[in-house]
């Protein structure tokens, strides 16, 4: 089934992708050619592009029709691109959709200082909407993502981690930019306060299940399939929810099993191995699939204010395959 | 005389600055404890507040009375601390304003997110002045500031930077962001074109004379009133206007003995010596002593076309320091 969703979405927005792959390339508008093959390096390496979709469907959702809505959906994805290039750094991660982050490369200086002109392209493109409220949103984001990538690395490593933190961390980190993009949808299309909430918490809530999903992923998928390394949460000392439910369900003796693997940095694979079945015996793995599963439903009710259409299936869709992506 | 200056600048100054230091605490606005302190220790350490002290008496050269200029200078304050985060890392230097720099007491990580922090702070605030113009001029800045640092990135070391790459670099690097501080006290104020022209002509020279008396500080100061090592710059590989201007005059065997210096990570303080006197015996010291003079004058010059008054005063006093000072 999750095949046959892909293609139904894909079949639905393929035009749009392509526009938006044309306006990536065109709006970047780089001085140095360092600039443009460093961000072209990691924007153009395979990705979904489901942040700028998911402004394109919302404004379309809400009757825009200024001709517009390609070029400011780029504004999300520099953003998106933006915080890859940061927290790459951050997650001393060495694979990005399976190819080399870009500052193993070039190095983090390059790294770094890409990402800001990426992060200042967006808001050159935002402010062509010329509306402050837009800016207003992009610049939550930003607050938002970096305080939450702040968070994640000052409880690494840290069992005592709530699961209200983890909430709290990926939301910040992952659903506000989702939300963002849904909200900006509706903002330019001058949409009433009602449809505007409700697709922002269309986004939210599509945003906590990605993650939630993302981070099952990261302890079910294999490496070929996921294009970074499985495990790579936990090497970085990053307790998600499958691993924080297994450790609540845990008795003394899995607790001391789990709590020498997670703090070990050079775990074995039978150490691995060891964790992936307990957090399948706790059930970390099934409370996550829940708990996503919980707010998929939750975004696509968040849509029901909205008349059947073509679009708002498509989010519907999206929200499903949120879920049941491998990678 | 230039204490006298500095003091009477500071006297004329002296109640806005203590207004912009406790307007940039309360606009933090950090949820994580660690976000404010990583902010505060490069905030709070001594920082001259030259951007928005610019921002604040070109708003009131333009007449503006809307009551929220201490607000809205903190925009340039947070912006430029961005860039002091991402730069450090970029330039591995050790110490800032005579502290360690963020980085090396609390990771690369946390540093670029803090910076990541404070540029969505300056752009939160700029989005209060309901100006999508205000916006443009703050997303062009960021834009500049990273590829500015990328073209220094790349040419480090390169003997064949010429003059006008150099000026390209420190335009992009330092006076693009003057140059938007006095032209967003104008455009608060709702000033006439002309007027914003102006005061964006005495933003761009004055900080061109000022990286370029940066520049000069680094190899004429001494590292105690510097508040950071003499010599950095030719330790990064970085070449300035002195060096430049020293190479073009120099014969082939002093060409030859500075290609040694500036090539040698590990140069010593023998070697250092040796290439300052060069630098002053090949006119490197006093040619751009004399540029910097140009462009304080360029930029006391565009304030013209406003009348006397003593804000215009104090910005040509703010001009004069630039090159008289010594850290």
């Amino acid at each position: 089934m999750s095949n046959d969703l892909k293609q139904r979405i894909m079949s639905r927005v393929q035009e749009d992708v392509i526009a938006i792959e044309a306006a990536l390339r065109k709006n970047l508008d780089a001085h140095l050619p360092i600039v443009s093959d460093v961000a072209g390096h990691i924007l153009f390496s395979g990705g979904k592009r489901l942040r700028p979709l998911l402004m394109v469907l919302s404004a379309r959702l809400c009757g825009y029709d200024g001709g517009r809505e390609i070029f400011f959906s780029t504004i999300f994805e520099y953003l998106h691109t933006a915080t890859l290039l940061h927290d790459d750094l951050v997650d001393g991660a060495g694979l990005r959709r399976g190819r080399a982050a870009a500052h193993s490369v070039w190095g983090n200086e390059v790294a770094v200082l890409v990402g800001d002109f990426l992060l200042a392209r967006s808001l050159t493109i935002a402010s062509e909407t010329g509306m402050t409220d837009v800016i207003k949103v992009i610049a939550g984001i930003t607050e938002n993502m970096s305080q939450g990538e702040i968070h994640q690395l000052t409880r690494k490593k840290n069992l005592d981690l709530t699961e209200a933190e983890y909430l709290e961390i990926i939301r910040r980190k992952t659903a506000v930019l989702m939300e963002g993009a849904c909200r900006v949808g509706a903002l330019i299309s001058g949409a009433a306060k009602d449809r505007a909430s409700a697709l922002g918490a269309y986004g939210y809530h599509l945003g906590i299940a990605f993650q939630m999903a993302d981070d099952l992923l990261d302890y079910t998928a294999d490496t070929a399939v996921l294009g970074k390394a499985v495990g790579a949460d936990l090497r970085e000392g990053k307790l998600t929810l499958p691993v924080i439910r297994a450790l609540s369900a845990a008795g003394e003796r899995d607790r001391e099993t789990m709590a020498r693997i997670i703090t070990d940095e050079n775990f074995s694979v039978d150490d691995f191995n060891t964790l992936v079945r307990l957090l399948v015996s706790l059930g970390g793995i099934e409370d996550t699939k829940a708990e996503a599963e919980f707010h998929v439903t939750a975004a696509k009710t968040a849509l029901s204010i909205f008349a059947d259409s073509s679009d708002r299936s498509t989010l519907e869709d999206i929200a499903d395959y949120a879920l049941s992506r491998k990678h």
